[in-house]
């Protein structure tokens, strides 16, 4: 399915000499190309970007669209001043199918566009997407308002008083929109939403519900501020450990902001948490107590940083299996490096060959917490839920590491670490027995 | 859909006051309980067994199914000396939608009913499957054969002269077969040929290939023997790693047609493998070379016996996803506590550190052998072929360990070990880089 943006007009309250809006950046990411990598989520790969204001700019910029994995088209609305209905109509005879319609500066959760794609539709049917618990932040004056009924739009406009939601600018269309805003601008509207009401005074124009998925329109600057903090807000991941939620994620958030800027990879990050967590390890090697201090202080900095790998790779839509696959592998032999080295330092300081035997141990329980959880998902094809695992995971072991090194105790901290890793990877074995025998 | 199991007859060859050919065990298994659960298999979970010779004793056998996981009821042919065609005749009022039509003494592989499924039939069509390419075995002198043109059946028989393939007696029927059935009785033809020829004539009769793939029909005790001989091959992986291939896997396979006969679970094996590793590790952890001896043996023994869950999984259908799971998890745990007694009888021995710092990498390379792997499947959702990997599995490792620990050099040992599995788990991270960035 193909994808036609909007990205012609000036934005209501920018001034006419500002830069494209579409072009404005937001944490490493244009907006305009955060709408078309969002898509590309959902499998849409082709695109037609109606440009009009700054057209030229917004060319030069996406190119052909190779660098984004899709193919871009453009179309141009010398009539960007005019009702976006005219940018709209530009597409008429590119778009013999049903194809989905953004906003260059309307941004979304990715997850909107994956459920609008199952909906099907006869062939002179529309479906816009709206937000019936639209967020406190939206200006409301300015919105575009729907009224609803049965799943369906009964009336759209900026001036409704009362309302059941708002329209995000998200649409599934059919090529019947064409006819619909022809004749809505015979009729003197040459704006999108005339169009939607014609469709709609036809009961042709279905209404999706996207609630509990976020979106924004990019309007002004107090909204660009919004989208930040919404995006932000996206990295807070439910699977995230204790000490993850309270002090890394905060943290490593705070460096993310930074990486951005510098145009850093995901796995560059991943490596880079690798590396000193080798420096932790070797710290740790040396045995003295300040070596040992240095080490604990190290590891935990690893284990932030290796939030902000999964973190800048989110936010400039730059996820990949091999990314999270790199950064897992390169965890495991951190952890194993990091305990070798606290093992050595600790030998060669009390000359007892028990902390080898205690040591071996926590390796062996932090590489099977890691190890059930991750056979468990190729398994079963599912995820290991807190039902059946008590998360041990490597936010809490190196959390452990950290405040053993500060207290200066390397063979209780691995004895600790021995402890609770194999307790729970027996744990596992035992209740999931239970769950499928 | 249902299936409907003729389970009626006396088998050509049998003596009339034989035990019922469906109820003859085969691996831990009654031929009809495999059609059953090779049938479960493709997602068939209620069945109409028709009986009639020996029909109590095979309803008392399955019972209502429950112990199988499936449904069953039973039809009654009084008549089984005649026909078959009137077994399925019995049917008659209980399957209006397709079903699948199978022979209680027709063993298959799970494949073939899983893509038969896949086809879509008119109202008025049935399949049957055939194979083009029989295997040598075959007593072709008493098969149905078939001829085919455009991939439906133009005619079928015992004894065509000229034939495309073989009747392998298994059927994707719609209720058309009922008509079809009492039209060939009504010409005098009682069989299931008789109906399959009626709509074979009017071109309403597919023809699906099934070449590659096992079937076999028991019907003597040479074909029990060949459809033994057919089943066990099935259990060499194409997986299976150069020591598993041609060590491993003669051996284990012995031990299991023993374990068949014991009705022992896979998990127990899984255990007594995991068990007999305990035993390997604490006989390195003494020291000796008698002990050493002893530990190697028993690795490569509790290496060959980690086949044998696997075969008796497969081989009496019962392969569960937690086995598996439990399986490599134990696996985990054995190959580390092999390791760490190895590490301690040499150190015992010689008192030097080094072999804790060889031992450790040893540990954390086999880990990561089986940790790029596993993560790479959960992560791609894919197995990762040998086009990335090169196979250092646990096959190997324990070989290794077995001629070292019979060479005496246990810090050689474990050097090696170190060395290929870190080199191996290295060398995965650069490929997989390459293939995915």
């Amino acid at each position: 399915m193909k994808g036609l943006i909007l990205a012609a007009g000036l934005g209501i309250r920018q001034k006419e000499n500002g830069d494209s809006k579409p072009l404005i950046s937001l944490l490493g990411l244009s907006l305009i190309k955060r709408v078309i990598l969002t898509a590309r989520k959902s499998g849409i790969k082709e695109f037609l970007v109606v440009v009009g204001y700054n057209g030229k700019k917004i060319r030069k910029y996406l190119g052909d669209g190779r660098k984004l994995g899709v193919k871009i088209n453009y179309l141009v609305n010398e009539q960007w001043k005019r009702g976006n209905g005219l940018s709209v109509l530009t597409a008429r005879d590119f778009m013999q199918e049903p194809f989905i319609l953004l906003m260059a500066d309307h941004l979304f959760d990715d997850k909107i566009l994956s459920q609008l794609l199952e909906i099907t539709l006869e062939k002179d049917e529309c479906v816009l997407c709206v937000d019936r618990n639209h967020s406190k932040h939206l200006d409301i004056e300015d919105a575009t308002k729907v009224v609803m009924e049965d799943g369906r739009i009964k009336d759209i406009g900026k001036h409704l008083i009362d309302h059941d939601g708002i329209d995000t600018g998200i649409f599934l269309c059919t090529p019947a929109i064409f006819d619909a805003l022809e004749e809505s601008i015979a009729h003197g509207n040459e704006t999108l939403s005339g169009g939607i009401r014609i469709l709609a005074n036809r009961g042709r124009m279905k209404a999706f519900d996207i609630s509990g998925k976020y979106w924004i329109d990019v309007d002004d600057d107090k909204a660009l501020k919004n989208a930040k903090s919404l995006l932000i807000e996206q990295l807070r991941k439910q699977t995230d450990g204790p000490v993850s939620k309270t002090l890394n994620r905060p943290i490593s958030i705070r460096i993310t902001e930074l990486l951005l800027k510098t145009g850093i990879s995901p796995n560059q990050i991943s490596l880079m948490s690798f590396i000193i967590g080798i420096f932790a390890a070797l710290s740790f090697y040396m045995g003295d107590y300040i070596y040992l201090v240095a080490g604990g202080i190290l590891a935990q900095i690893s284990s932030i940083i290796d939030g902000c790998d999964g973190e800048v790779a989110r936010l400039k839509l730059q996820e990949s299996k091999y990314g999270g696959w790199f950064d897992a592998v390169l965890d495991r032999y951190a952890d194993a490096l990091i305990i070798f080295g606290m093992i050595h330092g600790d030998w060669i300081l009390h000359h007892d060959t028990l902390i080898w035997s205690i040591g071996f141990m926590a390796l062996m329980g932090s590489f099977l917490n890691s190890y059930t959880s991750d056979k468990y998902d190729s398994t079963f094809k599912e995820k290991m839920t807190d039902r059946y695992a008590i998360r041990m995971g490597r936010d809490i072991r190196l959390f452990i590491i950290f405040i053993g090194a500060l207290s200066g105790q390397i063979l209780w901290t691995l004895a600790i670490l021995a402890l609770v890793t194999n307790f729970e990877a027996v744990r596992r074995l035992v209740v999931l027995r239970y769950r499928y025998a």
